[in-house]
């Protein structure tokens, strides 16, 4: 028998291995592909690349970019395989046994995960029961665990609503622990927290290019804090840890990012004009949203996700997670993509 | 004062930013870009590629033909962004506080910081006067400090000579704990442990795209081990931890590794040439070397490093680190390139 590290064959197994969808619309992505012109600029810059050579400056250029936009310095930037690598490392370096970690609950399903990989004890604070988060109580958890870490997700998965801005700086104001915003979905809402990040220096915002800019297969997130901060984070993540295909790929959908302002408002609007659809169907409870997906909670939930599976809509399902029993996901598609999955939302609540 | 992670401030910053070489032969890079009917194949598959989708079935098709070629299972096998983040993951896996990880000294530098990172206590086995291993000096150093993991890179960076298969098999039947084998030039030499795999369940073998098959850009690495570890090792790593832009040009890669024969032949061919042309230098000692590189000691290291360096050629120098002294590590470049740092080494030796 071999001995592994304590805690480590507690962590899940993960399948990532998708069925063949007719709508996807169960993981949040993008669903069109790059704007041609990006795709065009994108596969010019992969036939000049130097596959044989080691990452070189290509971080620092998507770096600079990021800085200038944010008003930032490149050592306030921290780039990583997805916004997950971020928080698994920002987990690590802060965590640790007997440490504790907190975060809302339901949220991004894999903070226990990184609280585990980190063996940190995990702190979840409930949100209420329209899942708003009440900052007094998040605070009494920071102070009362003397949290080595306090993490919240706004604009939230799954539940869509945000955390507003004067209740994030009311709870930087209240605690000392670094404090990470994970804006996974901020394009789609419009107000970050970057801007508070010259006042409160424990303050970690993490973005990522899978959702908005619509490149999850490029694996690319980043992070902005102090400097301090991300020196340390910078030394939990090995050398040439983010591969010169997906940095270059990053780096002229952040240039070309005004192409996806069209798109972005496409899906704000596409995901108003579901939330009306949604509200026709007495027996839904629709959550409001400010992502590119909408929360629904239906007593026939599990039959419903078993219908649209067997048409291929793939919609996610949360299973008896804490919280989100009878809830389902849908991620905000094409404009007929949501013609199609309502229309097969209604025809099941007409049949049964 | 931010509290991080106990030893995480005592690992180092690392700067991967390379000057601009005329000849770069300081990384053992294949100095020659992907042969372009591979290259044609690669940029194909990436135009088609769906780069708003998180990773899907790109992994496991990679870890089919690997399986296949090896004989093995796809479960034996696992992918990760480099053979770094595989020995990252192996070293947290069966590191932790008070677990022993044992390998050779010198070898490749990136182990001690993997000890340090998972928090484990690094035993190094001193290479003998030739760098070469003393198989019973490893195996009791094994067994007095009842390492939770052992590793050995063969053939060794930065040293190029190689431990015999004979030799692994010898400590493999005496050790019990998890034994690595880290063969990333095992292409520039040819006899691979992978056929030991099935006799030795403890044993894992990591590989890599980033040298013989020229993909150090695409940060694509594998292992092959027995099923219950590659599970194990799995939990340790984030779902979607490799991006698709890589795993499909790995996955090309592999299918047409017959197209990279020639080239390796090449290499092989131009380090012989070399190692024949450097020992007519009698000032320097020139080590054996089963790889794409040279390692070369000469007593004025330092200054021919500060000339290479000066007229845009870029070798590998060790500083201070141990067994090292006055060593240079010259990757085997194209046949002019060799040509042409020959020449330089030649110039400085007459000179001084």
């Amino acid at each position: 028998m071999l001995k592994y590290r304590d805690g480590l064959a507690d962590l899940p197994t993960y399948d990532t291995t998708e069925e063949d969808w007719n709508i996807k619309i169960n993981a949040n992505e993008c669903n069109m592909n790059l704007p041609p012109i990006v795709e065009d600029r994108v596969m010019g810059r992969l036939s000049r690349l130097e596959f044989n050579r080691y990452p070189n400056t290509e971080m620092d250029d998507l770096k600079e970019q990021i800085a200038a936009n944010f008003g930032l310095q490149t050592e306030n930037i921290l780039i990583g395989n997805g916004s997950s690598e971020i928080l698994e490392k920002l987990f690590f370096a802060f965590g640790g046994k007997n440490r504790k970690i907190v975060y809302p609950q339901p949220s991004f399903s894999m903070y226990g995960i990184y609280v585990k990989y980190s063996e940190s004890m995990g702190v979840p604070v409930e949100l209420e029961e329209d899942y708003s988060l009440d900052a007094e109580k998040f605070i009494t958890a920071v102070k009362s665990s003397k949290a080595a870490l306090a993490v919240i997700c706004t604009p939230n998965n799954p539940t869509g609503n945000v955390v507003p801005l004067g209740t994030i700086e009311y709870i930087a104001q209240n605690i000392t622990c670094p404090f990470v915003i994970d804006e996974a979905y901020v394009e789609f809402y419009g107000e970050s927290a970057a801007g508070l990040l010259s006042k409160y220096p424990q303050l970690i915002v993490a973005r990522t290019f899978s959702k908005a800019y619509g490149l999850a297969a490029a694996r690319v997130g980043y992070m902005l804090a102090a400097k301090e901060i991300t020196a340390m984070i910078d030394k939990a993540c090995m050398p040439y840890h983010v591969n010169v295909l997906s940095l270059v790929t990053a780096d002229i959908v952040y240039q070309m990012r005004h192409e996806f302002v069209p798109r972005i408002q496409m899906f704000i609007a596409e995901r108003k004009r579901m939330i009306k659809q949604l509200k026709t169907l007495p027996a839904l409870t629709v959550y409001p949203s400010e992502t590119n997906f909408i929360l629904i909670k239906y007593d026939k939930a599990v039959e419903l996700n078993e219908y649209l599976e067997n048409i291929r809509i793939g919609v996610r399902s949360f299973g008896n997670a804490p919280r989100l029993t009878n809830c389902l996901r849908i991620t905000i598609g094409r404009r007929e993509e949501n013609d199609e999955w309502f229309k097969a939302l209604k025809d099941f609540m007409e049949r049964v």
